[in-house]
């Protein structure tokens, strides 16, 4: 009988969904409720964001470094996005999924599909907006890119999105009710754990 | 795309387990919440129990009612349970369903099978004891039993834990933690509105 068996593998949880749909709002706030959950940390080229700290928010690395992570497989998945790489280090999920723990790992919509195509028990999460407009809003608010980077961002947004039916989750981001979407990305990781044939990464 | 989908059909939960494994108080709870789902009513032909409601809590029907219902195939699925017959009326699931409401019924675990076999899109959660002495416990502290009807309980209650299995989810309803099992129903209910598939019940 499998219930309350503790001693098997955690979930790997990945929360993606397009550019500036507010996956690293998300992040925070599932963080700041103290909600029970591990949060793979990706490694980037891509410089620092003012505030973001080197080891919690992101592993800021060399092009050097990235390509060495790259040739060494110690990436479960990588990808170019905007000019600079992103990538998961096996590593940071594998510690945690073999003792037991959940990890949550954010990563871009191609990124979620190399995930599951080499750990096929992955849930995968995809963050929407409430509606086109809203993203494209979203994405010409931030205001901390150039104009020709933000053509490219809608342009990828829509091709983003196409990808949504290749998940397993969809939960809205609503303007004004990030407190909503947290919920139900904790309501999810609940209900995955309750599944009688829970999905045990194999990292 | 189908994300902000509200048309469709509700969601059809059923929520089953072992008798004396405490699936009238986890549906009183959700209903003492405000938690927004409607409740399938069941029909028996066992008589109240004091202070049980006609309609609320259960349809209690005669003998030769209930005959008339199953003759006339108004029964998602009906069970004989300990000398008595259960059944849930089909129309009670589907006026709700089929306006886009979700619908819980409590069943016993032969008639969750039954409903699984005939309506294949029903979300099954299995409310489990924390170990078989808990339960035995249960069943023998209820008291409004004969020795004999708890001895069938009993034998009841391993034959019904061994078809966890044929289930979605488990959630354990520990012995001091009612509150607990009741989120974790809700998170279930949460997450399976967010499905990018959606178990969209035809009943």
């Amino acid at each position: 009988m499998s219930w309350g068996d503790r001693a098997a593998p955690g979930l790997l949880i990945v929360l993606s969904g397009p550019s500036g749909v507010g996956k690293d709002a998300v992040m925070a706030k599932l963080r700041e409720r103290g909600f029970p959950l591990r949060f793979g940390v990706t490694a980037t080229t891509r410089p620092p964001r003012p505030g973001e700290v080197h080891g919690k928010d992101y592993y800021f690395v060399s092009e050097a470094e990235f390509d060495r992570m790259i040739a060494e497989d110690e990436l479960l998945e990588w990808a170019h996005v905007h000019c600079h790489r992103y990538g998961v280090p096996r590593v940071s999920v594998r510690q945690h999924v073999e003792s037991g723990v959940d990890v949550l790992v954010r990563v871009d919509v191609q990124g979620a599909a190399t995930i599951r195509s080499k750990v096929p028990e992955a849930v995968l999460v995809f963050l929407a907006p409430p509606s086109m407009d809203s993203l494209i809003r979203r994405l010409t608010r931030r205001g901390t890119e150039s104009a020709e980077e933000q053509a490219t961002r809608i342009a990828n947004a829509y091709a983003e999105m196409a990808r949504l039916p290749e998940f397993d989750y969809v939960v809205v981001n609503p303007d004004d009710g990030l407190d909503e979407a947290v919920e139900k990305v904790m309501a999810i990781v609940v209900a995955e754990r309750c599944r009688v044939n829970r999905r045990r990464a194999v990292v």
